[in-house]
């Protein structure tokens, strides 16, 4: 784009509407592929967010009432438009993130899984009821939305990770404040049209674009009741430690530093062409990418490091647009620049660059923010190229001499988003997935993430709070339950008054 | 205990061994009923509670390595020596709380509820296990528990709410530091000799006796997982938020205001009796205590105030060692004063005085801290005596135009711990349920706490955190899941590398 | 239809193709609205029911080994289909069945929630997973489909039935054989239709056509592992004892004497209304029809029966193809004369006919198989009307003096499939809820039908087998499990012969 | 015993008392370890066991009433019995059943896992509870017990099974007829006892002797509304069509062909271990002993019989009052005629005798059912040897040429209950897993039986039934479920009759 007057100016979404920005901030929005500028989008002011949350707050009670099997029905309606609409939403994607075509259909059918997990609402929020728990009380539990609820996402993820932390919480009756990540706000817009179109109420699910204002609105106005957050572990952090000084409940996953455990009894032919894809897809912008392979024995690690090198000179790097892309550009320059530092720091550590993927040859005739895959060997734990999470696509190899040293070297480390094993032997298999101190464990699996219907969620500095992405874990993040007991005594009946404290045994049967 | 030399000093209970305290810090333990000083109390130094959570910390791996077969069977001896002795554990816990024998039975009977619970650990420990969730990958979650966990508990249940909060967590896995109040060690020392006689591993049931310093480190400490708390409300919110700075799981039981409604179609006698025990038992000294009637109709609050005040007069306040007692002393001379000032207070803002118990009879012959039961009738939302808990036998009835209304009051109060309502109407009592913005209700029922197998906690600013005491969520907040993928490809399959965002879609099956 | 060339034959589907009966029996298939015949279905011989069972078996591996994801996938778009063809497939079933457009839909939603639970189904199939039970053993559960299974459908609800009993069955991984009533075989056939278009594998859902020996081959045919059956209590019975003489597994869903009780504090008018619909509705041919008004107290009787005889008197029975019918006609003529039959019966025993049904105005005008709707009371529990399950709109009123004889009158009725009560009572409701022996209950809601993620299923003889329709306990019938016990020993560790018994206590852990 | 008159005449045990038998049909009950009888149980008539279920029948009342934390405390005191009484009763067991003391002591252990289960009960009989299903209606299950249900349990474990199979249907409320074998009756009616001793109520747990005709009364009896048995499959499958032929629920536990599949990856000394246990403890007189080695590969074979030759020729056989003795009898002179005669066809179809067990040296000075252990090889699938179960110490060694074929001769096999595989390869213990067809799957374990809180049941002619034994799914066997739909109108509202099939979608909300 290079005519000044066809960038869009966004919106917000409140209350059904397309809302435009009042703070006169913007943030540019790029088009990673050809370092263009494609749009900009307001960052609202705190008042702004206050009102978007208000709005929700009265949306609330009507969503609250209606009852589960009327609001999955718009959910399975919003989830045929996805599939519907599915090519056009690749296309938007694809232009703000850089991901290829293939990999934004990925995410756009794992995001319609969290959709299908939000479908069983109706199971997932069935309460317990007992009969006569003693004196002819039955005792029984009601589950209840929270109210208004908060997401903040990232830009790795634009249609997926929305949907992962915000279908469950419709589904079971909360109003929902979506704040994109500003690098990917056309996304998020777009699916709003999804919802209405769906038949959602208006003001059940709300846009805020904005940045770190809008952030410390939704953490500290007091009708926000829970937040969720997916991005790096500092800000992870500082998104938990904000919101429960609030008293919210918060969900907030942060960064994985993914180890691959390769042993010597693996098939490593295989187990490479895993790590590519693992390691590079997405130009390594996954908390759950693989960052780096843990090879069990010299030899092993020799060999393996080798078909890597072999396998990894073969990928292409390149825009959406282009057929046969591996990956593309990484979001932005700054982030280009930072894991440019990672190399370049791994290297005056004493790494040895097996691959260097810094000057890539697509950028040569292109001013997309684009990395060739690199791979660094001879790393070892003390190095800044091991402690910290890189986002982009430069990856580690780690020779060690046992499986118990790399699920030690695993253990030591702060991060425990995803890791994996390649082997053939179900005992390594079982003390691997029994020792090791990770949220989200595979076994010959290149990337550990676990199916739509299985909790999400990392250990150690991953993950700050108790809620789950996806999973069934989900709707209790996003309700609340009563404890009913009941009891109706027959008018005649004698009663006396009890001081003791109540128990079962006190009554009569 | 009136010779000098008879009072007993106290110790801790580190890694199965009584330890005495050596920070030369101490706290005075009181018999309530008598005033007198019966021990004292080492209060740990932050040295004291770092040496007691480390030595826990080494206990752990072999606990949590323990089947959950032979961790229970250790719960089982545990509670059949809490049936043994259960005569010799009323003592203790009335000398100490002031407490009548009947209503101490009743919290051993209601703590033994929560062993059971604890008990049903193998069932509740169940993780999920899928088969060919795509690719020919099976996904499953495995529990494990999380390590050091600590317990903060309160006065006035000086064993319920310890084993309500620790037994589940011992049975899970964990090893568990508990810090009881400084005014009731005795009954968890006390418990301390049964774990170990059950057999527990030393090191797993530590309790460490202290004050702030103990709890801060407590607090602070990165070794400590997971901390619960039970008592007030602007202490439990400080352990929340202290906590959840620290990046902990943390529950936090806070006071409650739990209020009876009294519908005109309501059996009066038949409620008078419930309001009786509920409001009045233990001094009023229980989070879940009935706090006052919010009655709907002037001729009912007559009506019902009438009665009240009749069956008010003939209630017996005194020491446990006499018969027929209904309940007992407050805690401290400072908590009597306090209620005092409740009172008083109340009276200046307009309340009406229907029942005096500011100088109980009792006190003649006594110095126990002794509080008669008195009721304060034309009482308005906008006195302190309505919004604040008041911890001692203090209660008041406040007069409505209709269910609506008083809804609305309980909905407006800060506090969400526990109501009830007594009624014949099926409708009243369905828009009750539905409406009430409080974590346990009761329907006819004269205190709302559920049955030791159903979840126990508030809403609002009566807990901080997602976690329970009692029922089977319990298991959850001492746990956490990893989730598994786990695939054993055949040694000749073919492979390519995939470089879109896996989903279950991009199987061949 | 009156040229005989236009009248259409019908072919049963197997293996994804319409296939022509070659057995030369055929049924005729009548427009019970006009009397006329519409088509002729093919009756199945035993050789052309095990051919198409020997096709389904076939196709079972591979839909077995298909992950529950991409079977879902079929799933969401066979929904898909009902939404979007509901029209016409609304035509389909009030042709063959004579029931009104209004009613076709509220089986058709109903149908798609029976398809909703079953797209639960990655959720419901979890197994358990236990980590360490003892001796580092991990236990876990695994479920499978069961094969091949049969589902025996009734004419009253051409496309809810075969959805109900069907979708969980194909959702979980098995083959579906459906043999629909020989009155209403057009809606099965056109629901084949939508499988195929949604992409459900040749071979799955296979419907064969036939009379009892069809019946007869799917209840010995070792292939078939699980039948389902919904019909009369006598065929249900046979269905049971035979299946299971076949080591089968068998839900046998029969018939119902679904009655009302109205207590004097009822709001007779919104009650009677609510008997209206749920008494006559579809002919009152619903297994889930009230059939009888069970009024406590005399003038409650008396009011309530007047009540009613105004509000039938103006009840519009007619074709579906006209506006504003209450009702349609009965499936046949045979059918017809059986309702006759039991009026006469009844008023020749002693009861007084308030409202007679038995020559509807409609029918001067039209070779329909119509009955008007008939109302008798003074009707009591001796009289075959009260005994019998009568599929047609003659209603009874039995008067009875107290909640406590409506209870026994019900619980000694042989069968117990639904039952529903009218009071404003909290009291009243929860002493029925307890007492009565009916495994479908309703407070104040007209017909006591649970919602689709809810188990459906009665007592007594109502129904045969521990299975369900509807609910999640569907997919428990439709999947067998296996518990695997695994463990991964060190290679080097010593081990040593145990002769006794194993136990979790043998391991050293 | 040499003295006649010390002939003890056992009894029935009926309302809590014991209650002579009046048929005057008698059996002899043995010693097996010394081939003398030691008491003579009654035969009860039909009479007789009416006459038991009729007063079973009319304590069921008020033990239903119970609230289930009180029936659960009776559990807990007899768990306690259990544990106090061990030695004592293991000396009754192994007199009647000639078993070892420590296999005594396993069986007791195993017994009290499933009293463990029961005590689960408060958490395994919840129902489900939904908030506003659509129309403000709240949609909830109560589960009930079922009221007499009856056990029929075999000569192998005279204390483990009748425990495993009533303990849940004690604690869900039901009253249990438990028809020990008339081999075992002593340990039954010890049990009596225990129970009594416990505070159960009388009526609710009954013994009654019998042979056949006391099983048919059972079977036939209309009050009995649930049968378990465990024991033959031809038996199992009479008892299924028998019991569901009088329409009620039945779960029907046969017999075990249970292989052990050796890989040519395993540890052959490891397995060789496992494999003696598991085949010969208990004289394999246990449905889920270790039948026969399918080992794969010819070397591999050839090896591992050599093993078991040399640790078999060291195994001792001899009565329970011997120090280190491996087993004891089979249960009667009867038994080990058949089981020798098995052995004599083996060898004329052609097996080969590796160790020839059929007349054991302890034989020379005892009258004791003695059988030493013997193991066939060069067995093949055509042989009654290993088409049919042998409950004695006659094993079978079978090779064959890969994991395909040892899968396939197993699932070709009629019977189902347990299978075992030893290997060191995670990818052959997937095939196994997913495609064996058998219930109870063990991988590097020497018996599959799952741990208690697991499900138990075969595939199969190894089971008649959906109903397990252990296992959470216990408690829905011995209880059904209410549907409940409640709704509370408002006096006021307005409402019209619905003449269409009610579902969620006709609501407002």
């Amino acid at each position: 784009m290079t005519v000044q007057q066809e960038m869009k100016t966004l919106t917000h979404f409140i209350k059904g509407e397309e809302v435009a920005g009042t703070s006169n901030r913007f943030s540019e929005v790029y088009n990673p592929s050809t370092g263009e500028v494609i749009a900009r989008v307001p960052l609202a002011s705190r008042a702004e967010v206050k009102h978007a949350i208000q709005l929700a707050k009265e949306a609330f009670p009507a969503w609250k009432k209606t009852s589960i099997g009327k609001r999955v029905e718009v959910l399975h309606r919003f989830r045929q438009l996805l599939v519907e609409r599915q090519e056009e939403l690749i296309n938007v994607i694809c232009q703000e993130s850089g991901k290829t075509k293939e990999d934004a259909k990925g995410e756009i059918v794992r995001g319609i899984e969290s959709v299908d997990m939000a479908i069983s609402a109706p199971q997932l929020l069935k309460g317990e009821y007992s009969v006569n728990v003693g004196g002819n009380i039955n005792a029984f539990s009601a589950k209840s939305p929270l109210g208004v609820v908060a997401t903040i996402a990232p830009f790795n993820f634009p249609v997926m990770v929305p949907l992962a932390i915000t279908s469950m919480a419709v589904a079971v009756g909360n109003a929902v404040i979506l704040k994109p990540s500003e690098r990917v706000p056309i996304s998020a817009l777009y699916l709003c049209q999804l919802w209405k179109e769906a038949g959602l109420p208006d003001g059940i699910w709300t846009v805020v674009n904005g940045d770190k204002e809008a952030v410390d609105e939704l953490l500290e106005n007091k009708e926000i009741q829970a937040i969720s957050f997916v991005g790096s572990t500092p800000v992870a952090e500082y998104i938990y430690q904000t919101g429960t000084k609030h008293n919210k409940r918060v969900a907030a996953f942060g960064g994985g530093k993914n180890f691959m455990i390769v042993m010597p009894d693996a098939n490593l032919e295989q187990t490479a062409n895993a790590f590519l894809g693992a390691a590079y897809g997405a130009a390594s912008q996954r908390c759950m990418a693989i960052s780096g392979a843990l090879v069990v024995g010299k030899d092993t690690e020799q060999r393996f490091t080798e078909i890597l090198k072999n396998k990894i000179s073969e990928l292409k790097v390149g825009p959406y647009t282009e057929q046969d892309v591996d990956f593309g550009p990484v979001i932005t320059k700054q982030s280009k620049e930072t894991i440019i530092r990672y190399i370049d720091g791994a290297v005056s550590e004493g790494a040895n660059l097996v691959i260097d993927g810094r000057n890539p040859k697509v950028c040569e005739s292109s001013n997309g923010f684009y990395l060739g895959p690199t791979l660094l060997n001879h790393v070892t734990p003390e190095m800044t190229i091991f402690k910290e999470e890189v986002f982009g696509p430069a990856r580690i190899v780690v020779g060690v001499d046992s499986l118990q040293e790399a699920i030690d070297l695993i253990n030591d480390h702060e991060l425990g988003n995803g890791v994996t094993m390649f082997t053939s032997s179900g005992a390594a298999a079982r003390k691997f997935q029994e020792e090791i101190e990770v949220g989200m464990v595979g076994v010959n699996v290149p990337i550990p993430i676990p199916v739509g219907y299985h909790n999400f969620g990392g250990w150690k500095r991953s993950k700050f709070g108790e809620g789950h992405m996806f999973g069934p874990d989900q709707a209790r993040f996003f309700t609340k339950a009563k404890t009913i007991s009941e009891r109706w005594p027959d008018e005649t009946e004698d009663t006396a008054s009890s001081f003791a404290f109540p128990s079962n045994n006190d009554a009569k049967n």
